[in-house]
């Protein structure tokens, strides 16, 4: 290590350059590079395409306000969406090239910031001061384009700026301001090549040096090199994760500010190798690229060391057990996983108001060849499909609100981070895989890139994957849930999180249920009934997992082992835990809804989804003998019959979801218009022009 | 209609063009645009990239060897294959622009269709003589980038060949030659806005004018656009489906050949207007078009007339029900469907191939932060997601070699109609939505697009929708057999199709079953037993589907509605029947097996795709009793145990698959050489280049 330090010149030279200086000159330079010319402020400053939501008059806007608990914020809401319909800046730039995507998406964060951050409409502080502000700022992000803008600023804002902030200390706080208005733009270096989910391993060292009190940072072999970060192309600082070697002792990974670009923004610094990771399936917009660094000299300051220092060549940390202190470390990465729930919730909104609306202008076959044609929302084939998507995106709003509620008092760490893990698995997973079908469902003209389906597929994809691995994020549920089990199951006093186990209790000692085999609506569509199938489930695999894990070890001894082999059923835990809890929210929540309209709406969707959740997991049910046969028919009738009566209201309902109308930007998703006409304008149909002649005259 | 057409000069010009002489010359002057550079066709003739496969050594080699039974056609799979593995015109443009996407495509495919059909290789004609050499074709084609070349390829020669084929007579049979070698490109211009589904609905019209024995070709109101059209935006010829109007009376659709473009391949005809739909979720490369019709005269001749002709002014045709007639014309589009399967099939072999070798080599966490880490294969969550999908690609290949005899044989036509319907169905949304699946197994990296998942994605959606929506196709498949079982059901004698009904009328007659309580391994494994489940439920929901809509039409007297009411029993039918077909047909070819090892392979590859769909549908199986608690317990770890032994194969399975190996192109799915390198050689890293400098310096 030393050995390549000294043979290395540019190292040599970067050692001239401390932190401060080094970080102030990146943020005047910045604020000079970024001027925006006047016209398109002023033009930004006159428009004013926002609506005024909260004037409850509508079912639809009632149902808005009850989606929005705890998130209002209306003048950061409003702000946002008069911006982003500012066509000036945020024109949808997905179907253009990569590299003109990402021209434009840096020009609309760095816009978008001075704005709204940059006049203080919200803080990178809101982390801890007030995250309900950032789920509002995500809820009306995710509804522009294909999330490549949304994402950008995420990572600088919330990764980058996140690191600083939660990590970091006073001295590194003052780069904050820059940071938030764009003049400072970051990106968040942790995972490599090599190590995606398995981040305690990652490989980047970085080196104390005593003699300078500085740290070397160096990408030791091929697979530490940083991967698929973001912002990587526009970026000047990066905060990277590095495992922390002094005295020749690895005191596993921490995080530091590394300048990995000169204040020009473009001229990379000495030692720092940065590159494109390619193209993408979605969100081209978004710069993200690999980074290698070569004896990157930083000194001891840019260590954030709120959960690690060196004093005296020694290192110390409020922490002393390595895991539970890089726990803390990626706990950090919480509120990521809260907005992604919240981003890709009104993702799947944009999509099924696209496929509504289109479901109802669109007709096709009749009683007779000369017959009037039916639109196919009418067929049982769409609403049986519709429906319940609809039903879900509300049952995710209930527990958005609950989770984002509870996460601003911040009064159960442990309940909040199993269920916004759950939820960022559960929500993500089943936005992209809903509206894949979604596509499919508006056929032919669902496949063109101009219904946004495909983009929409195509950027929801990867929330499966960031932020922390679904199946894995899972798994932390399960071992959270079962911690807590074997913590209070000898007093059999269970509490937060395991509160409804107790009532479990007798049921789930004995084999056979005591159930009612009564199958009529009234028992099915009971609430009480509802909560307790999905109490029950929780319950009942919390106490398979353990003995299934516990077994397990007592064959093989060997921790890690036993808990693979158990991971079928602690992720069906884990599923099944989250639902519960989704299920038993909305059911709160809407007892709790003083307007009876809303109040008997929300009621029915709320039994949609819960008896849908029951159905999909059927075998669970009719295995454990929980429901029996006629039961479990009697439940899926009705889902059909539930499915029919909404689907008569499907247009208020998606309207319900208040997306904004200037976003939809769908010719098959507008609220007014002839559906072909829109369609044809799309294409350019009414324009002179014959077939695009670059086309022809193309040559190879 | 008339008053148009004689204030029109544009179609007066056109008058003046007989059909003959514009194929005749647009035949001519194509060939001299599409001369290719001497050293372009030398280069390919010395290549020779392809291997010869079927020299059974390996458990592989045999494998392959069974998936390829009834369309080995050695020659033209090599030629293919040595073709799409020239670099110089095969190179993958998926990440390219969408318009030179379009010349690369164009230029493969005249190129490929000179190397192949015109030399004899395999002929439009096949349609009948030999459909399997398409089926091979596919089963190449499929293999190179995004599925635009192959697309383009089917539009071309199945589509708007076929038509020519299979709809026209002597007269338009001599354009073959010119047109199956790519000297005479053409479309297939069927589907239009507002009509894609209810084609007997469309709106185009073809108007016979007796003075001058012509028709009128016209689009009569915006909806009638031509929409979708592939090939559109180089094609010189059309076959376009529109509304034979003989003396003020509509004779409803048939196909007519029309001149779009001039013979130089670029200028329009006049009264045609031709324009681009604009990007799509996948293949781009595939030039998808409107087009509009403006008094549009062709000669009579340029009707297809085998199944309508007009003789002395009276519309005549072979086939006096309208439905029927339409019917037949449709049913031309079976190759298509087959084909489909064929090319969907092997997408996911190379999807999976892709996924499989990733899963391998990628290592994630291990027992202890320093210890070895496991190949994320190893984990459950990896292999009881990619064994089984490993094993339904074995079951598609079973029934496609079935179902591809029994085409060549033209049997029993309905016994084909059923089964190519409900198999396209069920396998381009099986791959599309398991490509999904397994992006997201092989996390960050398969999000990349140098990994494939992502064009593959996207080319694959599009297959659920075209050539029939899959719901459709369903109840095409739920329709035939109700059709027959009415036949058969007084007679008790169940025959074709039908005939396992026979032994299931026992069970079905009485509430409660007779099958056997067991649940140890033996039993549940017993290829028997398996075939028994699938076939008692498809004979169940025959049966149910009977009740279900005589039930409606009782209550609502009107068929259209009572069919509608009853289509969630009707999709159910034709997924069960297309799965018990699957897996009967899956089971008598194991039988077939001579080789021992080959044969006990393939059998447990069934026995896991038999429970898989048990498991799938377990609430019908537990619902009708056929199925109790502990045998349905049983067999859902029996699946968990078969997906861990085969999971130790997964190598040698997926290479069973005999893709290409020059064809699988991601840095994943190399059989050779390390991941990581693989990785980073694709994006460049090796490159002394920094970041792109282009995406610094680009402005708005």
């Amino acid at each position: 290590m030393s050995n390549t330090l000294t043979n290395n010149p540019s190292a040599a030279s970067s050692i001239e350059k401390p932190f401060g200086s080094v970080g102030i000159k990146a943020v005047e330079q910045n604020i000079m590079m970024n001027q925006f010319p006047m016209d398109r402020i002023s033009g930004s400053l006159l428009s004013s395409s926002g609506k005024t939501k909260g004037t409850n008059t509508t079912l639809s806007d009632k149902l808005y306000a009850w989606s929005t608990i705890n998130t209002e914020h209306q003048e950061l809401r409003r702000t946002a969406l008069d911006l982003f319909t500012d066509k000036s800046v945020f024109q949808p730039s997905s179907t253009e090239t990569k590299e003109r995507q990402r021209v434009i998406v840096l020009n609309q964060l760095q816009y978008f910031l001075s704005k709204t951050f940059g006049k203080g409409l919200i803080n990178i502080s809101d982390l801890r001061n007030d995250p309900s502000k950032i789920c509002a700022l995500m809820d009306c992000a995710s509804q522009f384009d294909d999330n490549s803008f949304m994402t950008k600023m995420v990572v600088n804002n919330f990764l980058f700026g996140a690191a600083v902030f939660n990590l970091g200390t006073e001295k590194h706080h003052r780069l904050l301001p820059d940071i938030q208005s764009g003049k400072l733009l970051g990106c968040f270096a942790m995972t490599e090549l090599g190590h995606g989910s398995n981040v305690r391993s990652l490989e980047t060292t970085a080196t104390y040096i005593p003699e300078t009190n500085e740290f070397v940072i160096q990408t030791p072999k091929r697979t530490a090199t940083k991967w698929w970060i973001g912002n990587a192309g526009h970026a000047v600082m990066a905060s990277v994760f590095a495992r922390l070697i002094v005295n020749g002792e690895d005191q596993e990974v921490h995080c530091f500010l590394v300048p990995i670009r000169q204040p020009n923004g473009v001229d990379l610094m000495p030692g720092v190798r940065i590159g494109d990771c390619g193209p993408k399936f979605g969100m081209n917009g978004v710069d993200n690229g690999w980074i290698q660094f070569e004896s990157v000299r930083i000194p001891y300051d840019n260590l954030y060391d709120k959960y690690g220092s060196i004093v005296n060549g020694v290192y110390q940390s409020p922490i002393a057990n390595p895991s539970r202190r890089f726990a803390n470390i990626l706990a950090q990465m919480i509120t990521g996983r809260i907005s992604i729930s919240y981003g890709c919730a009104r993702t799947l909104k944009v999509a099924l108001t696209i496929a509504v609306r289109y479901s109802n202008k669109r007709v096709q076959f009749g009683a007779t060849p000369t017959a009037p044609e039916t639109p196919i929302i009418e067929y049982p084939t769409h609403y049986t499909v519709l429906m319940p998507m609809i039903a879900t995106v509300y049952a995710f709003d209930a527990i958005k609100s609950y989770l984002c509620k509870r996460f601003c008092e911040r009064s159960d760490e442990g309940e909040i981070h199993v269920l916004a893990s759950g939820l960022k698995a559960t929500i993500s997973h089943y936005v992209t895989t809903s509206i894949l079908e979604l596509r499919r469902l508006c056929g032919g003209h669902g496949y063109s890139s101009y219904s946004r389906f495909s983009s929409l597929i195509a950027s929801n994809d990867v929330a499966r994957t960031f932020e922390g691995d679904n199946t894995l994020l899972y798994q932390q549920v399960a071992k959270d849930l079962l911690i807590q089990f074997k913590k209070e199951y000898s007093s059999n006093k269970f509490t937060g999180t395991l509160k409804y186990l107790g009532k479990n209790t007798s049921l789930l000692l004995s084999e056979h249920t005591y159930t009612t085999y009564r199958s009529d609506k009234d028992h099915l569509l009971n609430l009480q009934f509802l909560r307790s199938c999905m109490e029950y489930r929780s319950s009942k695999l919390l106490i398979d997992s353990a003995n299934t894990v516990s077994k397990a070890y007592k064959v093989s001894k060997d921790a890690f082992d036993s808990w693979n082999q158990s991971l079928e059923t602690l992720i069906h835990l884990a599923k099944s835990h989250t639902e519960m809890m989704i299920v038993s929210k909305f059911i709160d929540s809407v007892k709790n809804v003083q307007d009876k309209e809303t109040r008997e709406t929300l009621k029915k969707l709320c039994q949609l989804y819960a008896l849908k959740c029951i159905r999909e997991d059927m075998e669970f049910f009719r295995n454990t003998n929980y429901l029996k046969k006629n039961k479990a028919k009697a439940i899926s009738k009705l889902i059909s019959s539930l499915c029919h009566d909404l689907s008569k209201q499907s247009l208020e309902l998606v309207a319900g979801y208040g997306n904004e109308e200037a976003l939809i930007e769908s010719p098959l998703g507008q609220l007014d218009g002839d559906l072909y006409e829109n369609i044809c304008a799309k294409v350019g149909l009414f324009s002179k022009d014959n077939y695009p002649q670059h086309i022809l005259d193309a040559k190879l």
